[in-house]
């Protein structure tokens, strides 16, 4: 069943999450800082202590064309590790867009369209935030606008012709339709494009139109509010608890939406699960990188949040997940982090890799690179109750499908996919352009 | 909930289809003309007069990788119509192929293995069914071998690609693997490959290795009689029967698995409901082919079959509903067509991708390019209601997801797409070929 409430972990932590700063005070923004960028409602959503806040009936009008998503028990898989433990996977790749970014895409779009706005604009980096966001406005007759990195726009042109089938409109990024893009562009015609250069265009758009406000696909406490969704349905479904939920992290909405609701429930003394994320050893913010205000994009537009970061001009490998790219990491996930809440461990490209195909040909369905991280780490847990013989029951999110993905995994099996090493000077120098 | 039985049709008929014919004798052919190629348990099938058989238990714990399907009611295509009627969508494409496909090529591999048999052979031309055997034979390890039309394999590297992370091996057809694709590659090095040339290198195969099988994605009544699961459970899923129900048309095993539970119901007095085919303009097998005996692959190695056809040598204009270009028709709904038991109706390319695109902005799902041809006709029959003021109920099967077919979108959508007028000369011309 598709929960009625979204829940919002805030009120039940020993103590919240530091506040994000204004870049010029130094002082707390407030939402008055945001309004030009968001709605109203997702910005009180942003702060709200409220533990349950209801899911609009219109929202789930359109979460019931893929929720509930399936919760499977991985039997085929087990069997081909031989492992006494029982591992499940809640399968969030039935969505239109084939990940679990339409959770928050629909309501973000239901909020604006309900406040008066009529475009929304964002950023996109492989296309699942892009195309889930295009969707969405499909639903509640929003025009969409998409700044598409142009390296992605050119190597993956089915995500972006998915966002013109649901009625976006891509733009290769940079573009000369922004100040932004355009001075990029002046500066170097041939530039490939980031991510922060697209969140710059997006946010210049948003702002400087008329009923036109910004979307953001995951960092934010109201976009890992939206996907505790998945997490309540696992917790309803599971015929047993679970004692490990493992979960991949790039900006930590995965990884909230599936962890919270087991986590309240732990707070509160009723389970005794742990909790364990995985990053990229390319983009490793957890486990090496430093807790400290920071922006969020690279240009340093947006108000510093206290985070887990690798300095926000750190450029990961080009690995193929690119969902995990991402130099910084969700503040409340941080604040839960250094609260000992969950751990963090990494893995590596080609082990990633191993474990999606493994998954493919005994369960059947082609997971997206980025879910494949938890994969091998699940896989890695249940060889070792193999040998100590725990029957251990584990819980993963399949945060998407890899239908898009099949150039990546045709390397792999040719033996061409690199493996990256992250020296440490990287991150050292990276992280010497911290914000004072 | 999953069905435990396949039903078979035949014995429910007014009168049985006319049997197969040897080529060289015209005779009707007996199980062991098709001993080379098929395990005993499947011929069992194809010439079975029982009513009900039992799905293996094997079978049945691969199938709940993804079945039971979603049935969805299409409310928000509805309303984007304004139409008082209802249309509810049976969903294939959640299985790890994408397609109904794996309902098939799951107990094809299970008897295979069953009887010892080590390695499966088949043709694919987009690639659908390939995938859904190399998936099916990694469930059962068996080896499988795939010719893929060079045309596709070159222009569908992801299709490629995915039957490879399947474990299968794909071969270009023509290939220098066989006698027969060697000596089309003598005549002519740049041949784009045909299913027909496909077929005759697979079956090559098949007959001249031990412990080899060949396996056939539609058209045989073993193959329709596998996929009556998605019609066992829409039947016992749906709120309400169905006044029409609709499906499209290649070798007929969408349709056939779709429709032959209701016609029970209906043959037996128990449901009013009428049924529509559709097959795409380029390839009209039942409104514009004949009836009479004919060759099931282009080089006319296959035992002869009464069907409805276009002649053998037929070559459909590349549209990219690629599972339609067949130039036959399954002989037990050719038969069933002949005995006024469906009608059938022809839809072009370009209002088949209006209606994918339509069904994708408003049902969120985007549909493989077959089953458009099925969402064309329900639109249609959906506004006439409009016109009429009729709540039709309205059944239809979304086969496939389009993930693989964004290509043709986007030439739809840059305005590019073909429709194809089929001149009759060209039919005539295919006909005058059938064996004498």
């Amino acid at each position: 069943m598709i929960p009625s409430n979204w829940y919002n972990i805030v009120p039940d932590l020993p103590s919240p999450p530091p506040p994000p700063l204004h870049p010029a005070t130094r002082q707390p923004i407030g939402p008055e800082d945001l309004a030009p960028l968001f709605p109203a409602e997702l910005i009180a959503q942003e702060v709200s202590t409220e533990r349950y806040i209801p899911i609009p009936q219109e929202v789930l009008d359109v979460y019931r064309l893929w929720r509930p998503t399936p919760l499977i028990r991985a039997h085929r898989l087990e069997k081909s590790l031989g492992t006494p433990a029982r591992i499940y996977y809640k399968y969030e790749g039935v969505s239109p867009a084939g990940s679990h970014k339409p959770n928050t895409a629909v309501p973000q779009a239901y909020y604006n369209a309900k406040e008066g706005v009529r475009l929304l604009t964002t950023e996109t980096g492989a296309g699942q935030w892009g195309s889930s966001l295009a969707f969405a406005c499909a639903q509640f007759d929003l025009e969409c606008q998409i700044w598409m990195v142009k390296a992605s726009y050119e190597q993956k042109p089915y995500r972006r012709s998915l966002m013109k089938v649901y009625g976006g409109t891509v733009h290769a990024s940079p573009s000369t339709v922004t100040n932004a893009g355009s001075k990029v562009l002046a500066d170097d015609p041939d530039s490939p494009g980031s991510l922060g250069i697209a969140i710059s265009e997006a946010v210049e758009v948003a702002a400087s139109t008329p009923d036109a406000r910004y979307a953001l696909g995951s960092v934010l406490n109201h976009v890992l509010l939206h996907q505790t969704v998945i997490g309540e349905e696992a917790l309803a479904e599971l015929p047993e608890m679970p004692d490990l939920v493992i979960g991949c992290t790039g900006g930590g909405s995965n990884f909230g939406g599936l962890v919270f609701p087991f986590m309240r429930e732990k707070l509160a003394g009723n389970l005794r699960t742990e909790f364990r994320a995985v990053e990229p050893a390319a983009c490793p913010s957890f486990t090496r990188g430093t807790y400290a205000y920071d922006f969020g994009d690279t240009a340093g537009l947006t108000p510093l949040m206290k985070m887990h970061t690798l300095g926000h001009d750190f450029v990961p490998d080009p690995i193929h997940a690119g969902g995990l790219r991402y130099h910084g990491m969700s503040p409340l996930l941080s604040h839960m982090y250094e609260l000992g809440l969950f751990t963090a461990v990494t893995r590596s490209q080609r082990e990633c890799f191993e474990a999606g195909v493994r998954f493919a040909r005994t369960e059947g369905i082609l997971p997206a690179p980025e879910p494949t991280h938890a994969l091998a780490e699940a896989i890695a847990e249940a060889l070792r109750c193999k040998e100590t013989g725990e029957e251990k029951v584990i819980l993963t999110a399949l945060c998407g499908h890899g239908h898009f993905d099949l150039g990546a995994y045709d390397r792999y099996l040719a033996g061409d996919l690199e493996d990256f090493t992250l020296p440490q000077e990287r991150i050292d120098e990276a992280l010497t352009h911290l914000p004072g």
